[in-house]
This record gives C-alpha cells, structure tokens and sequence, in this order.
C-alpha cells in the first residue's frame, strides 16, 4: 500500500491557533512558535474541533477493495474511488494478505483462483457484458485506488481507532502510514500518537 | 433483493408538523389532517430539514457486496452490515446480474466461476485461513446483509439520488423498493415522487 | 426550562440488538430480556454505531438565546428554533441567571432592563421596523423554543460532554433532564449514566 | 461586516482535478489548464463531490449574534467563535440594521438602547456576577468574531441558500463576499454564481 499526501492546509499550525485564539480574543499571546504550546493545551483539554480548519488529502494505492469498503464507513471525510462501473478491469492487481503468501500450498491456490477471476472477467467482457455487471465476479483482494481527505481531527479519530492492534492489518498499515505522514507535517497536533514497530500498532502517550 | 421496514417514527406526519411549527409559534393552526398540508407547503418550500426529525430503518438483503460498497457512500445514514471478518461465508448466496443471466454462455461461466470461488475459500479455511484473509477471494456478487437507518430528508435524497436512470440496477432496485414502502407509510412526504414501472425509475411529479 | 418527550423509536432496545446482530449473524441468540445483556457489551466495548439506529426528540421550553446558541453548535442532531424573523417577540419571557436573582440589587437592575428591551422592541415595531430588525434589540436572557432530534449514541455524546461541571448551567440542566427522560425509555442504554443531585452534574460508572 | 480570507487549498483546482481523475483512472488527460473544463464538467453534471477535496477558512468579524446564531446552523462546517463566557463584553461593538439607521427617531432609540446595556452589562460585572451570567442582558445586535472553515461543495451549498433574496441582510451580504474572494481563488469552482449588485442578490447562470 502507497499513501502519498495530495494536499494539507498551508501554515496548518498557525492557522489552528489563529483561529482558536479567537473564542477567548488572546491574538496578542500569538507569537514566534506559540502554535505548539497553543495546540498541546487544546489537546490535552480535549478542545479538539479546533483542529478541524486544518485539513490533509491523501491518494492511497495499493489497498483493496475489502479495505476501502471499510474505510469508506468514515462519514466525515471526502471520497473519490476509482469506479468499477467506468474502468475496464482486465489489468487489475491485487492484494494478497501475509497469512497467504507465506502459506506455499495456500498461495498457490489463491494465486491461480486470481488467474481465473481475471479470465472469466475478461470473457465477459468479450461477451458483451458491461463493466458494471462484470465485476460481480471481482474478488475483494483487487485493488483500487482512493483520494481521500479530511480534517485533522478526523485523522486523529482515524489513526486512533484503526491503528489499534484489533484493527484490520491493511487499514492499520493505513493508519500508520498517514501518521507518519502528518506528524512531519503538524507535529505538535500528533505528537501525543507513536507507532510501535516491533507489534505494528499506534499507541497513544498522555504526558 | 429483499427491504424490510424494521422501524419508522410513530406518528412521523404528526411530528413533523408538531416540530416545524416551532418555527412560527402557529400550533393553533394544527388540527386533524392538517399534517399533509403542512407537509405539503414543506416540500414545495424546500424547508426540508423539518423532515429531519422522522427516521426510517430498513432491513437490506440479497444485495451484492458491489451494492452494500455504493450504499455506505451515504454519510447521513447509520448502518450496520454483515462483517466478513466475523462471519464464515462458505455458505455464501450471490446476486446474478440480468445481462448475464439472460445469456446462457455467461450464465455458466458466472455460475461455474461463484463454485470455485466457494471452493477456495472453503479450502483456504481449512489450511488455517482466518475469516478476514480468505474472504480476499469472494467476488462483489456475494451476498450480504445490511440494516439502514435514515431520516426522511435523507431518505428523499436517496430516493431522487438513486432512482434515476443513471444509476446502478441494484442500487435503484433498493430505491424503488425503500418508496414504495415509504409511500405507505408517511404519504405525504414522498408524495411527489413516482415510480415509473415500465423503465423501472423513479420520477419527481412538481405540481 | 421544560423538556419534553416528542418521540422515541419503538421498541428501540429490540431494534438495536437486531440491527447490531446483523453484523455478526448471530440471529439466533436473540432472545425475550437478551437485548439489554446486547447492549451492556456494545457499550462496554465501545462499539456505539448500532446506537444510531434509534431516536429521540425533544422539545425544550425556557431556554434562552444563549443556551440554544450553544446547542446548536451540535451538528448531528436536527433542529427546528422558534424564528424571530417570523415571530412578533413583543411578548417575550426570559430566563433570569441564579446568580443575578439572588442578588436583590443585580434582580432589580436585570428586571428593568428586560422591560425597557420590551418597550423598545414594541416601539421600534410600531415605527414600521420589521421583526427581523427590531430583534437586534432582545437581549440574550430571551426565551426561545426548539425542538431537537438525536440517535442514541449522539444523546450519549451530548449528555457526557454538557453534563460536566465545566459546562454552562442552562445547557447542564437540558442534559440532566433529558437523561432523566432516556433512563425511563430505553434504560440499557444509559444505565452508566447517573445524576449526582446534589452537585447538579452528570457522572459516568464504568464498571 | 468584514471578510478575510485566512486559508484556501494550494492549487485547489489541480486537487480537484486529480482527485477527480482517480473515479475513472483518466490521469493521461490532465494537462496545462485541463482541470477548469474538468470542474465545469462536473459542476454541470452535478458530481460535487469531488469539490470536497479543498476547503476554505474565512474570519468574519462585524456581525451580530443574531447573523452567527444563523451561520452556525450549518451543520458541514467547523466553526470557532468568540465566547461571550470567556470574553469580558463591556467594550461590545454592535450591528445597526439599515432600518433602523435611516429612520432618526429609531436610530436614536436604539443608540440610547444599547448604550444602556453596556452600562448594565458593567454594573452587573461590578457587582461580581460572571460574564457567563452578565452577558443575558446583551443584544443579538453585539458583534461576534468567528471564524468558519468550509469544503467549496458546502459553501457553493451556502452560497446558493444564502445569497436568496428572501434570506437575512447580514447572512446575505457574508455569502456575496465569500463568493467574491472565492472567484478570485477558484475561478472556475464559482464562474455560474454571479452578483446581481443593484438588488444586492445572488444568482445563478446556468448555460
């Protein structure tokens, strides 16, 4: 799976104390590098719709589509997928989980059954099928592509609920991914999260 | 495919008038039947948020998976679905598209194509496959189960959204359905919508 | 400040186990008394979303212009406010702050002024002034009816978050008694909410 | 009324444009200027979705309470504004509507109005009561800081309800603001708005 950041407020930061400063009209404790303090005391008090001016778009390759009808149940970001309706799937890649691969006798199998599902879709198509109806025989594990974007609130929900270690493993490498991303970019909104190499898992430190 | 109305606000045309004549302070206005032209003058209006405050909940089976993957796109709606982390699928049901049905070529090979598709799960099941891997083989056209829950305004919005010509067999199948029965149920608010049977789409009357 | 039930979905404990056993296909465990065991391990677990299949409408009296300011703020629930563009507000009530009533001087000051913004409304009306104009003149301790409908797990939210002794009076006071009123309707639902009376706050028992 | 820009997407019709490319896998397509005849087509075709991609932060400083008790009913935007609980309003700036200024003896009743307030306001401080209290003698014509960030589907939404003739002076004259620094931002997200500057309306050209 690729996440590569589209897109994220400029000067998010910035922006976020400019904003939240005036609820209590304090613009002039705004200074040199007051963001962070400014947005570790929104943080630990919990006044988290501040954070929602700021926001982050990401194109996420690679996941399937076992994966994006998932992610998709978040209801307050912005989607666009890669339809099925309006592209001929013939090439299709896909996904094949690690429980698999490192099963010879089981990847064997999966591998050829993906074989087929690409054939019997392409015979469809010769048929006269319709790419909306074709697909039918489309397996989760095929691959599609999604942009995704959403406030950074959001995200914090985002990488808090689905990094955990009962999570899905591909919308966890998700989770972690995107973290990393933002935490280069808005360090201070998500320096509370960390991920866990060694269990592949976001943990959360309260200081 | 099979809709069944779990649940609907009681009194829902009642409600709406209760609740929208907040607005104006006219409840001396109210009386028997007055509902339907309240709700009528709502509609022509456009003040639709007053219908906000009616919910409906739909039972939704024997839809694909390629459906259940559109449906969800609706973020005013709550839904719980059929996890295929948690369930085992190795009795699965799918949905056969009409195009291909009607075409015996097709037919056979779709049907062939859903056999083996059981098979390699079942098999990857028993080589130690959990659920939430081998379910990467199961096409778009298994079956699953999802409950809906909606407020009137939104369901309006689907209803108009989904039943056009342009949309998706299935997804319009549902719309039709999901009218129909709302129809019954709180006339007056979908009043304006029809269906037409023969090209089996939804149209709006405004009188 | 008076809070009224207008509506709740029937049956809406019922309605909640059958829509989250969907997920798991667990059909069969359903059972006479088993949706309150149901719901205790979805909360528990934290695993709210099936809440929102269930719904609550309120209508509150005697709030203020402040407080419904603040509860509006709520941005999943659906609201229908009295107008003051469409309401003749000659006749308004108030809502006058414990604070400012105990305080013989601070009453009688509070007191005059409400009827001197009452003079001046009615005046400024008789000049020709609009409603939508001669409104900028009524002051915040204004009364204004507003009926609001929320799922369950949105009331949960809403109950947690202004229930605190952090939170403004008015809107403290609405949690409290609309709390109240869900822990008669739908028990299992709220049973870890409880109203410390004698601080007037709302306090949760995770046990 | 004041209007200021405080943030918009970098590049915001590129975005839109690439985002809106991954539905059909188009990227071939994207070239020098392509992405304004992309947002034409899908504003014509009615896809806003993907006009979700970029947001728009906006400072709206000069209207009243009652302007903001309105805006914040929007229910798809983040919203921080100045809290009459934290900040202190003896030196309240406030809005006068047209009316009532060109009507002289209106204006001087209104004048002295609030002139009263702000010295009961400050009485009602000296005696010790909290602003939180205080501030229910204060009139939905005291001006309220706010800051407002929006997705460009959502404020083109805001901007069509808003910019009505039948909707209120202040709301109206916020939305022909915002449409005139967002044509200037993102031309061809806004080209079919256009203001009609004698009526002091919106309107729409669809060709």
């Amino acid at each position: 799976m690729k996440v590569e950041l589209l897109s994220i407020t400029e000067h998010a930061e910035e922006l976020i104390e400019s904003a939240g400063r005036t609820a209590y009209k304090t613009f002039d404790k705004k200074k040199e590098g007051s963001e962070k303090k400014f947005i570790r005391m929104l943080v630990a008090n919990g006044h988290l719709s501040v954070l929602e001016h700021a926001y982050a778009s990401f194109r996420i390759t690679g996941g399937s589509r076992a994966f994006t009808h998932q992610l998709v149940r978040h209801r307050l970001c912005a989607f666009t997928q890669q339809s099925q309706r309006y592209v001929n799937e013939k090439d299709f890649t896909y996904v094949e989980p690690e429980s698999i691969e490192m099963n010879s006798e089981a990847h064997s199998l999966f591998s050829a059954f993906m074989q087929k599902a690409r054939e019997v879709y392409i015979e469809l198509k010769e048929m006269g099928i319709k790419n909306e109806d074709a697909r039918f025989v489309l397996p989760n594990a095929v691959q599609s592509e999604i942009v995704v974007t959403a406030n950074l609130r959001e995200w914090r929900h985002i990488i808090e609920l689905r990094g955990g270690a009962g999570s899905q493993w591909e919308i966890r490498e998700m989770a972690i991914k995107i973290l990393e991303s933002l935490k280069k970019q808005v360090p201070a909104v998500f320096e509370d999260y960390q991920v866990d190499m060694k269990r592949k898992v976001i943990v959360r430190s309260t200081t």
